[in-house]
């Protein structure tokens, strides 16, 4: 039996992460599971995900694929993995999937979102950060409570389209361009805070996290959503909002056209 | 300017702390918190809870009292105890309020919820738990998916009511009796899991995580909904159902009649 292409999902908390993509001398995500995979299979194996997602940030439901090249089946794979790896990356499907399925190539959708605690401070922004509860001190950004959700939410309409993002991004790649399509922003209210979801064909480096700076401007009222076209038209890093801390931000699920979604997907 | 008394707001974090209340030896949050009120007042201060915790339950509004000796500003106050006090344990609100406010006494109704991770595992517990996913090891317990939500409702609403619940509780007080009275137990469905709510006028010692391990059992189809009140009836800790870890837990409110609720509520 020859090696098979696998589908797996993971969600993983980016705190100890250097990102996800391999690079020397650090740990990541991407090192982390392939790790495990050798262990389980015995030979080395590369896994291709959906993106990569940077350093800190976390994810519900990475989809990545790789080739088993021992063939077994899917579901011991994933027992033996969990086992192998560490509690903070965790394998919530693996199944078997057509030979042609890429995890990049394929993901037609990527949704993220991020997480903001409203605080009730007027202090500085040690004060601010002080305020978070214990259970959001991981996974949320503190700012404060008397945000315009209504101005933040015209300025998301207007960054929703086929844009150039060059101003909400952190680094250039003249080969893959800056114009991306921001299918939807939404505001949504949760319990003493926001959640900014931001769904694409894909996202610029650092871009969901400027995104989130740039409305947390527009809600304390430090530019109007009537100035986010014009500036984001200038396709300049200028008057650039504040890029938020990686922690807050999620990456939620990936969507794929051609394949159908089997392994369980998860919002925790 | 004499003693004045103060209410205070409290979100903690229990993983790190054998409970609430002081006790010789240990770590509690009561001791924590007395700690940083006597450092910031100079004098020994005592701290008076709307009820007690157990080791590893978290609260999201836990509800005190005390006297500051200082009759200082509560706004200053309040900053001064977020300095002092560990991460893990918050001030959401700090307020003056009438000298006749007692957290304990005065409380009408106290919220807890118990987090449910629903996993697809057919696997033992040690397979179940490890299906968790990272952002909710600490704060969810994981049990097997196929429960029958439909009649673990049907027995929250047995549970509704004036009873003995003796069969419910991990130790006995005389002096207090078993009789309580729980205003709704819901069952409610979040994104992969489930979130129990038990509404009460008081609560047994480890009645809640006893509570949800009935309703586990209910729902794994072990008991039927029309056995619990017969079973809860004859008011024995037979046929006990198994008492759920503490980490899963949260005090999420509690409910006064005669004092408003000046400091702000979260849910985190």
């Amino acid at each position: 039996m020859g090696s098979q292409r696998r589908r797996v999902h993971l969600a993983y908390d980016g705190a100890a992460y250097s990102g996800w993509q391999v690079q020397p001398d650090v740990v990541t995500v991407q090192g982390t599971l392939e790790a495990a995979l050798e262990r389980a299979c015995g030979v080395p194996v590369r896994v291709t995900a959906s993106g990569r997602t940077d350093a800190g940030v976390h994810a519900l439901c990475q989809v990545a694929h790789f080739d088993d090249p021992t063939g077994g089946d899917p579901e011991r794979l994933r027992r033996r993995l969990l086992a192998l790896l560490p509690p903070d990356v965790r394998v919530t499907g693996l199944c078997a999937t057509s030979e042609g399925f890429h995890a990049r190539h394929d993901a037609v959708e990527k949704t993220y979102f991020y997480q903001l605690h409203l605080v009730a401070e007027a202090g500085g922004a040690r004060a601010i950060q002080a305020a978070l509860t214990p259970h959001r001190v991981r996974t949320f950004h503190a700012v404060p409570g008397n945000l315009d959700v209504s101005a933040m939410r015209r300025a998301a309409r207007v960054l929703e389209g086929r844009h150039d993002f060059a101003a909400l991004s952190k680094v250039m790649d003249p080969a893959r361009g800056t114009v991306r399509t921001l299918r939807r922003v939404r505001v949504l209210r949760i319990p003493g805070g926001l959640r900014i979801f931001a769904t694409g064909d894909g996202f610029l480096y650092g871009m969901v996290r400027l995104l989130a700076g740039l409305l947390v401007e527009v809600g304390r009222g430090r530019r109007t959503p009537e100035q986010v076209g014009p500036w984001l038209a200038r396709a300049e890093r200028v008057q650039c909002p504040p890029s938020l801390p990686a922690r807050a931000l999620f990456l939620w699920r990936v969507r794929y056209a051609r394949h159908a979604e089997a392994p369980p997907r998860l919002l925790s």
